[in-house]
């Protein structure tokens, strides 16, 4: 069961570790593969908008089929992210925040 | 404020939203260019790691400078995949949800 | 036919912008987009190695299917960047000339 | 002294090779770790077109700046390329001649 806002990750991330210990890839899952498996998947990503000028979200939101391909790869994107920041004890919403209140200074 | 669990992002999107409301820059975020910002984001993070083989999580977690960066660009790629993921209307939650159902019975 | 030296790419210059004529994707074909496809190629190149610490030039030599997607994933970076080499009139003899009197004098 | 034409790049394959041996950084590229850098440089270029949209050719080369900026990021791009074919005796030449007739066959 997941919870019920859209962005709360709490309940889904004790899932992944166990996901991950059972098939006991932890020893791949060093934070330079982690980080480079985040950068193959938004490249995935980026190749669904290739050669797609000018498209807005209300084009794109009305096929079906390339939703699931954005969702599934944004998902991939959020995944290895999320085992990189549990394993080196980043707190994800403090981070975003101190970018947020840095970006606020700057532009 | 930031909700207590570290990977409950709720409170912290209406601040994005906002954040990129007052500076009007919506009409930049089509969804290609947020998967490009993405793809740049998390080329950036791999930098940090690139000439260092090897290396632990517990030796990244002794230099403090290099947590701060590593946590600033997992930010980054967060922050540009919850406007994406926001402006599609694709429920983060449940896309990671569903990765996990399709891997499990891949792996 | 190809030119002796494998370093001497001007006799298949021409072949490349031909092919590209030929199907009228010269249109496609704009800068910013073809930066784009060298980055989703470059982390093509770059899944041939994930989760795979630590081989060495001769182990991944001695795997013939490998060798042949390495070199078809380099031989894609380079398609793109000769592509976008031509069309913004950038000489790549001189320009990686120019880099490596820059590294030069700063390494 | 570059050769003659732009595309040829003989002349400067043993120059790139020197450069790194006097350094003593073949320790460090190892194919993956190449193919990594090779990512992040493009992603550097691509940097340089974000949140930018429908900039044509023309437009690009009549800023010095920004051409001088790409023309950098291609050269960043193609020296690890070179490097990386070199130390896995991949035939660039062949290479591309390989991928442009298998996608003439695919289109």
């Amino acid at each position: 069961m997941t919870s019920e806002s859209p962005w709360d990750l709490s309940s889904i991330v004790p899932t992944l570790m166990e996901f991950r210990h059972k098939r006991d890839w932890e020893q791949f899952h060093r934070p330079k593969e982690l980080a480079a498996a985040i950068a193959i998947e938004a490249a995935e990503l980026q190749e669904l908008f290739l050669w797609k000028e000018g498209e807005s979200a209300v084009e794109i939101q009305n096929d079906e089929e390339r939703m699931q391909e954005i969702s599934d790869e944004i998902a991939d994107i959020l995944i290895y992210s999320i085992y990189l920041a549990n394993d080196l004890g980043i707190n994800l919403n403090k981070a975003i925040l101190r970018k947020i209140e840095e970006n606020s200074e700057r532009y």
